[in-house]
């Protein structure tokens, strides 16, 4: 796409569309080069057949990658951006300071106008793991270094980040636990990360002794609800395999009015929030990955079907 | 103290010591030649005709300060500890994330079982200023650099530090008041700086501009409670001079149960925890300094009794 070329932009669903025809599979979109999209409807896809590239509107392409009418030969990239990171980060500091320093009891006794000490571990001698190492895992992780916590890192492949001791793959899941105070999930969700945080899981945690007035594990999910197994979470918060949680994406959403999880004393529920992305930050992402695919370039952050991510 | 001398400990007060002598008048403890404390009563030092050191077992020493028998010819040296500072920078990076993150807002939606989506500002975006620019001043100010904060200090007399923009003086607090969206106060007590943080100075706060899903200005004091002016806090939230506050200190402590703060639905009470010393590193501090002291060296943090810190 050269300077000051015009790109056509078709936004779905707009009050022209024909729903019917889409669901009836007679919907067809011969000008839809590019699509920009966020959790689309399956069979979309097959009503573009002149399709040349697919841009993820958030970092996750999960659900992209459920999509039956994927095809093959069609370059899938995913949303990645500084203000995207940062605010990552500052959700994921935000909460593992919330846990450390025992905010919810300190909330509690001010709703009770209760004067009464409660003691915070030093940072030093909480251990935060992060799984996931992408941008997201590793820019939060550094942040969490200059905040005082030791840090661990859990990645499917080997890496190598100053200041965190990193494992990896199969073999390295439990050593990773055992050394884990707070747990911070940034990972993709794929067939093998589905319902990954379970009981067993939570049961690994803070193994290898625990922080003074740390009162047990800690679970913060800003990645994906389909990681987690819920009814896991509150059994294992009730007989504490786990001290609190902090949840911000649910494989249902928005979470149902009824859900134990909002009224539980030590979760915190936030609505997907942990990092929203901006549309004039998505727009010029976009651009530029559309102008790199036209000049023939090569495209960034794109996804690996295998790996899911 | 050479290595391997015993050093003699009173507890003060303890079973034996009658409290009425000391109230009267007549107590007198000729052995004891060094005091470490924290808010001792005054009367005591009269008691202690041999005294060489004090040593506060905080970093402020307003109380001590305040008591009218305090010698002109024995040092005091203030608590500073890296764990002191750790703990403090723990806090202070803690409460600006609950309101730059919005907390208060997420946890009243939680507690409604509502979805609603709240937009919190990009740190990039929030100009997060720091009074008192001291030990505890400036870890807070810099760990707040690297979580992507734009950093303002301000201080009595000029200074120099790196990511921060520094302005110190009568002159310099205009316009640091001006480019601040989140005060946080670490100020030692002084006949200057009491009842500071007013009415006035909190209209002065966020005037050039302010960041976007920022509601408005907010305070957070872990220094002393007597440098607030409480009914202008109140007045300030309520009309929205400001939109949230962190107090950890309070004039008279324990906060009595009916006092106002503990409801407000924009304020986080805390009973002065923002940072808890440990005996053992008192007492390792108190031992490093008495040996510096009989070896005739320079004690460190000796208060200027002048500046009143």
């Amino acid at each position: 796409m050269a300077v000051g070329k015009q790109l056509a932009v078709r936004i779905f669903p707009d009050a022209e569309t024909d729903l019917t025809s889409l669901e009836n599979g007679t919907a067809r979109f011969d000008d839809v080069q590019y699509l920009l999209a966020w959790r689309y409807p399956f069979g979309l896809l097959d009503a573009l057949p002149n399709l040349k590239l697919i841009i993820s509107a958030g970092a996750g392409v999960d659900h992209v990658l459920l999509d039956p009418d994927l095809p093959d030969h069609i370059p899938l990239v995913r949303f990645v951006d500084r203000h995207l990171t940062t605010r990552m980060t500052s959700y994921v500091a935000s909460q593992v300071l919330f846990h450390t320093r025992r905010l919810t009891e300190v909330l509690e006794h001010q709703r009770n106008a209760q004067w009464l000490y409660v003691c915070d571990p030093l940072p030093e001698t909480v251990r935060v793991g992060v799984m996931g190492l992408g941008e997201l895992g590793q820019a939060s992780a550094s942040t969490l270094v200059s905040l005082g916590f030791q840090m661990r890192g859990w990645s499917r492949s080997p890496k190598t980040i100053d200041g965190i001791t990193c494992f990896s793959g199969d073999d390295g899941l439990v050593p990773f636990l055992a050394e884990t105070d707070i747990l911070v999930v940034l990972l993709p969700l794929t067939p093998q990360t589905k319902h990954m945080l379970n009981r067993d899981l939570f049961s690994q945690l803070s193994c290898t002794g625990r922080s003074a007035y740390l009162p047990g594990p800690v679970l913060i999910n800003a990645a994906r609800g389909g990681l987690q197994n819920v009814p896991d979470i509150l059994t294992s918060l009730n007989d504490g395999t786990l001290y609190a949680a902090s949840l911000d994406v649910f494989e249902n959403e928005p979470l149902s009015a009824e859900h134990p999880l909002w009224s539980h004393p030590r979760v915190v529920v936030s609505p997907h929030i942990a990092s929203v992305t901006s549309p004039h930050r998505i727009a010029r992402y976009a651009l530029k990955q559309i102008s790199t695919f036209e000049a023939g370039g090569t495209l960034e952050h794109t996804v690996d079907r295998m790996r899911g991510y």
